[in-house]
């Protein structure tokens, strides 16, 4: 058993700071299919090979780890990545072995060596500009660790495990988020390698410099019914286990989400010859509509959050009384009835306050995200596991987007959140305590057991 | 007596809309020692001229409009310029006549010829970008019309006539806004020359580009022991007049004001993940600040106006819950103890607004102008004028800015106010009903009269 992994997958973190794991110089920005990204795929081989994994990336650029299981031979798995390959498999560039020509393993799926199901512990290795350094990586690391710590022992489990370093997930290159988890559940299509970043370099042909073939991009797909389920680590990147004392928490769900641009138009005016009375000032309408998001957010369940973000006022002169505000809401909620519920509420106060005002309002939804709940037998077994980690299993909804949302509706899925300072995220502030990283381990690593036990 | 001055008076607005008369070739723009300036003035003197009056172009600019007190020979006034000319005059380029040197005559004051005390009647002609015909205009041309009804009928008072057409009162070339009415109340110092435009002209090498004297500059200046008045009428610019169905306004004071800078600071967070109970958001804060300004200023007398114009929202993201909004306040009345104790008690919610939220808040008073009172002998006599033009003399606070601030510390002044539609100004939209024009030239033709008649 390797002691202190969640402290080694801290360190590692660290170490990925910066350059060449960076594309800027003294700041953290890994996008997807960036020289840094490519770096970092070279030094996660080595961190997965010496853990005991087989290693692999798919042809959407995710570098995969394999454990294999029980009913699989030890002197064919975790031998230095010579184990046989599936299809989707490509190479990362500086490694001419695993550069050779895939080939199909006839009557098996894709990622799946000699028919045993697979678990996949995963997060994403991508980054925001001006990133933290725990915000993905520290799920993987965590993946890592635990690998490691069943190899150090020999123990194989009744299915494999497959540690995901998911190439994007932040969105930071191209416009879309999460397209690597999407793409292993099937929900990327080949048309979507249109898209280009902010330099008109198509995905297409940042997948095709970066080495790999995007005739077999949607190859990367995984079956679900070759998956026994989804497990992922992230901080928290919020302030509720901290403010609770409590070093982890069990996400129930993550939230389901729905955006509203709201345009409020009232009159200009000279600031000092317009009387209060004879005002239609679109600022103050937008004030209380904007405490009306707080007041009903506040007053639904603790996992429902309301906010307004965007608010920009025109003209926006300091003598011209306001013509006009346009500002966005963004509610979400664990279930979707209390968010609808919410919301609505949310626009009747609007439209009552318009009208109190006798100014006009529009509103529109931008979008609309389902929820992505948590499996109820997983999120027991990690309960179980993080209590016998020492801790108390605090449920919580995750309110921010994870990689675990694309894969919830079709295998069993579980997350776990670590405490992290101040609920601070993508920001070099962004900071985990390195024995709530311990504690993680341990209940990750527990979790793992108990369905090993429960599969046997 | 000419009737319908004020209809003319509209008209020549009208005709001041578009080149040579703008700078801009759809719209109004009319800044100060422009080519637009300049051709206005040479329209205005024209039409000065045929009025009776005696035009001069002092050193600031200024167009002066001069009709002779009754003890001033008539054949000495107003033949075409022909008059003596004062020290601080210039000539306007175009016009050989008045280009010739300027002479002083020992003993008297710049503007006073034969020792008479005048009445200025004044407003503005430089305009915003995109402006509207009437701000400024209008006041030039109803006291042009009064001289011209005077001057109809032969008629001489106890006083000379002073039209002035201001060259700068926006502001909208140099930083400084009624620039020269300022001069003429002896505000401005030589070392002011220093401004520069957008385009890095200063403001002596534009007078010196328009053929003025930069060095008698400051001789622009009206002893006020030489002046017994000042009158400006001028649109509303809001939408008091409008709102009571009245077509006049008498001016009781020109609104003292104070502006502060506010800056609240909370704490930035996902809008996902932070629970509504733990958010320092400073959006929302903002909010409940900018709707306590509303209230305070609801709360005070008619002519009090609080006003939050400038909102800035960082990071302004629809997923972030907000870290700092800047805002402005400004906050007008009449007097200047309402003013400073609404300013006290917006200051005083605001700070326990922060507190209660846990935000923090900095206020910093950018300006604090005194205010202006018009004189209350003057007000009565408008305010009769008005009622024998068959309106009733509604009085009320100029909220904005004028020329007549600068005099009103030195000489007795008043303001008559035209309603406007909608409340409109600094925009195309800008719209006076002539018959509004023509109620307000009858009233400052009363005035005129009384006044004469109270110096007889």
């Amino acid at each position: 058993m390797v002691e202190a992994g969640g402290y080694r997958a801290v360190a590692r973190c660290d170490a990925l700071r910066r350059p060449p794991f960076s594309e800027a110089a003294d700041s953290l920005f890994r996008p997807y299919l960036s020289e840094a990204h490519r770096a970092t795929l070279s030094q996660l081989r080595e961190w997965m090979e010496a853990s005991g994994l087989t290693v692999r990336l798919d042809a959407a650029g995710n570098l995969i780890g394999r454990y294999e299981a029980a009913n699989i031979p030890p002197q064919l798995a975790g031998e230095g990545g010579r184990t046989m390959r599936a299809a989707g498999d490509a190479g990362v560039g500086a490694d001419s072995d695993v550069n050779s020509t895939p080939r199909r393993s006839a009557g098996t799926s894709p990622g799946i060596s000699g028919g045993a199901k697979s678990l996949i512990l995963a997060s994403h290795i991508d980054s925001v500009r001006d990133a933290g350094a725990y915000d993905g990586p520290l799920g993987v690391m965590l993946g890592i660790e635990v690998v490691a710590a069943l190899h150090a022992q020999k123990k194989h489990l009744p299915f494999a495990i497959d540690i995901y370093a998911f190439g994007d997930e932040e969105g930071s290159r191209f416009p879309a988020s999460m397209l690597c988890s999407r793409v292993v559940c099937g929900q990327m299509a080949r048309t979507q390698l249109d898209v280009a970043d902010r330099d008109g370099i198509t995905l297409a042909k940042a997948l095709s410099d970066f080495g790999l073939d995007i005739k077999r991009f949607t190859e990367a797909r995984r079956e679900p019914s070759e998956l026994i389920g989804y497990v992922e680590v992230h901080i928290e990147q919020g302030p509720v286990l901290e403010a609770e004392g409590l070093a982890l928490g069990v996400v129930t769900a993550i939230a389901c989400q729905r955006r509203y641009a709201v345009t409020v138009t009232g009159v200009a005016g000279h600031a000092g010859t317009n009387s209060m009375a004879l005002r239609k000032d679109a600022l103050t309408a937008a004030a209380e509509m904007a405490l009306a998001v707080e007041t009903v957010g506040r007053a639904g369940p603790d996992d429902l959050v309301a906010t307004v973000g965007r608010f920009n006022v025109a003209p926006n002169a300091p003598n011209v009384v306001p013509s006009e505000v346009v500002f966005t809401i963004d509610v979400r909620a664990g279930e979707e009835a209390p968010r609808n519920a919410a919301a609505e509420t949310i626009l009747s106060r609007i439209d009552a306050i318009a009208a109190a005002r006798s100014v006009t309002v529009e509103h529109h939804l931008i979008h609309d995200l389902p929820a992505a709940p948590c499996d109820p037998s997983m999120m027991d077994l990690l309960s179980q596991a993080v209590r016998e980690a020492g801790h108390t299993p605090r449920r919580l909804v995750s309110g921010a987007g994870h990689d675990a949302m694309a894969f919830a509706g079709a295998i069993p899925t579980a997350m776990l959140f670590i405490r992290c300072k101040d609920g601070i995220s993508h920001n070099p502030l962004e900071a985990v305590d390195a024995a709530d990283a311990e504690a993680a381990f341990q209940a990750l690593l527990g979790l793992v057991l108990k369905l090993g036990e429960a599969s046997a």
